[in-house]
């Protein structure tokens, strides 16, 4: 990822719940901003910026348990709202922006955790991007925040704390107080290993390949299927069901049984979902296609 | 550490500066506050509790550049005071609160970020004890909170982030979002060693004793004096000085050349400071003075 020479990449400790809050606290300068709300962690975002503005919900795909993204070429954007904010890639329900929202000249803000790294990224298309690093790129407990320099400013409501003003970081090339330093050596591991791999490029050509394998088999099993419509589905995280409750524990089970972990999906939502970011390697998604497979000689009636 | 049944004990990504924040927007029911300054960490907790009501100096040490724990037995503590504030191990200075302040009946509050473990505490006189475990406990990046679980409550202001609302991580035992797991995993293993070390107990006393090779060697050293009132000392950071800033200068190049790290002062205050935490080895400390010995013999006019 090139980042802009106005851009700045500061490093925050925790997760990115504790941004919800600060990207309000640091961008509401006219009180207001458009959500879009695609799954569980926009809708918290949404939630949290309400504490501090009108935090106006501009398209959901919540009529459909967020198994789509929203069109979002038009959207009712109000012409004083200070940004648009979208959560990128929606770890629950395997779904990702394949174009970014029309934000009619407002500034886009994103939250990449779960697609972080995965593939190349125009940072000049955002305001503000970040991340919690814990999916690709290191031990959870960090975030990577990168801020076009002119959003950096004093100018925040003044109950906002010291550490979540991004001009206390960015003065301080986030060393204000002792950071994260065990999460940021591990990043910098994974930035040279993905550098000495072919770059982001070559990251997206794997995962892309990972993710084929996967869906082009949900897309002719008779017994699988995935939940997400296809032109919205992540490269990283693809959920998946029977459509039999039982089936899927028993899929569950049994995957878990054989060596293949963290396969149920997530509480909210159920069925099954495969994460397969970054360190998943192709022979794991092919692993996994192999016991589906299996699975369903043995389960389709 | 005996945790009482009444306290609940949480765990928060980031730093104590975050938590800055997060003590005066749990505690400050009536507005109000008093702080007792006894450094630079205190004192920013200071400032950033008036944001959110009225922080009172009651005490400070800042007229001897913090070389002292004021005399705290009877302060001018205003009754609708919501708590007392201390930074009990005073890392830059050294110094360490040996008498915890007469609160009047008030809660206190103690940031215990560099003495963590490194002796028993009685719970049951504090209201919140907190620290960055990055001193005696774990990698930097997470703080421990111990707090009485009366004190967690609903009734913050509205602009508390979610992740700051000590509810929040209270209610779902600190596994709100994903927490910095490795950070976490550390820490359990350093408690394993600990208890299989004879606990706290056994730990003050390693900590006395290697505090005591180096305070002694400093009472009686014709070129070294330690920079902390006798009764106010750290066990955990011993700040010295030779009286002349290029012969510190010459002991910090020295002492790095033979090995020793980390012994430059803070550079707010200059001089040496060794800071002899739980990881620190009597073998380390008796290095030290062995080559503080050697230095006196060879600098002293």
């Amino acid at each position: 990822m090139n980042i802009p020479d106005n851009y700045k990449v500061i490093f925050v400790q925790g997760g990115a719940s504790l941004v919800f809050a600060g990207v309000p606290m640091n961008l509401m300068k006219k009180g207001k901003a458009a959500y879009i709300i695609t799954g569980q962690w926009a809708k918290k975002a949404y939630q949290e910026a309400q504490k501090y503005g009108e935090a106006i919900e501009v398209a959901s795909s919540a009529d459909k348990t967020f198994s789509y993204i929203p069109d979002c070429s038009d959207l009712d954007i109000p012409e004083d709202a200070d940004y648009v904010y979208i959560c990128e890639n929606n770890t629950i329900y395997g779904t990702k922006f394949k174009t970014l929202p029309n934000t009619k000249g407002h500034i886009l803000v994103s939250d990449v955790s779960s697609c972080f790294l995965s593939e190349p990224v125009d940072v000049t298309k955002y305001g503000v991007i970040y991340g919690g690093v814990q999916k690709n790129v290191g031990p959870a407990g960090l975030v990577i925040s990168i801020i076009r320099e002119d959003l950096i400013t004093d100018d925040v409501p003044s109950y906002t704390p010291t550490m979540l003003k991004w001009k206390t970081q960015a003065d301080k090339d986030s060393l204000y107080n002792t950071p994260n330093c065990y999460a940021i050596y591990i990043c910098g591991k994974v930035f040279k290993w993905l550098l000495a791999n072919g770059g982001l490029e070559a990251a997206k050509q794997r995962n892309e390949e990972k993710a084929a394998i996967l869906y082009n088999f949900l897309d002719q099993s008779k017994l699988f299927k995935g939940t997400v419509e296809p032109n919205s589905r992540s490269l990283m995280n693809v959920p998946f069901v029977t459509g039999d409750a039982d089936l899927d524990a028993k899929f569950v089970a049994e995957s878990k049984a054989a060596g293949l972990e963290n396969l149920k999906g997530h509480r909210t939502v159920g069925g099954m979902r495969a994460s397969i970011y970054n360190a998943m390697p192709k022979a794991g998604v092919e692993t996994l296609v192999s016991f589906m497979e299996d699975f369903e000689k043995k389960n389709l009636k």
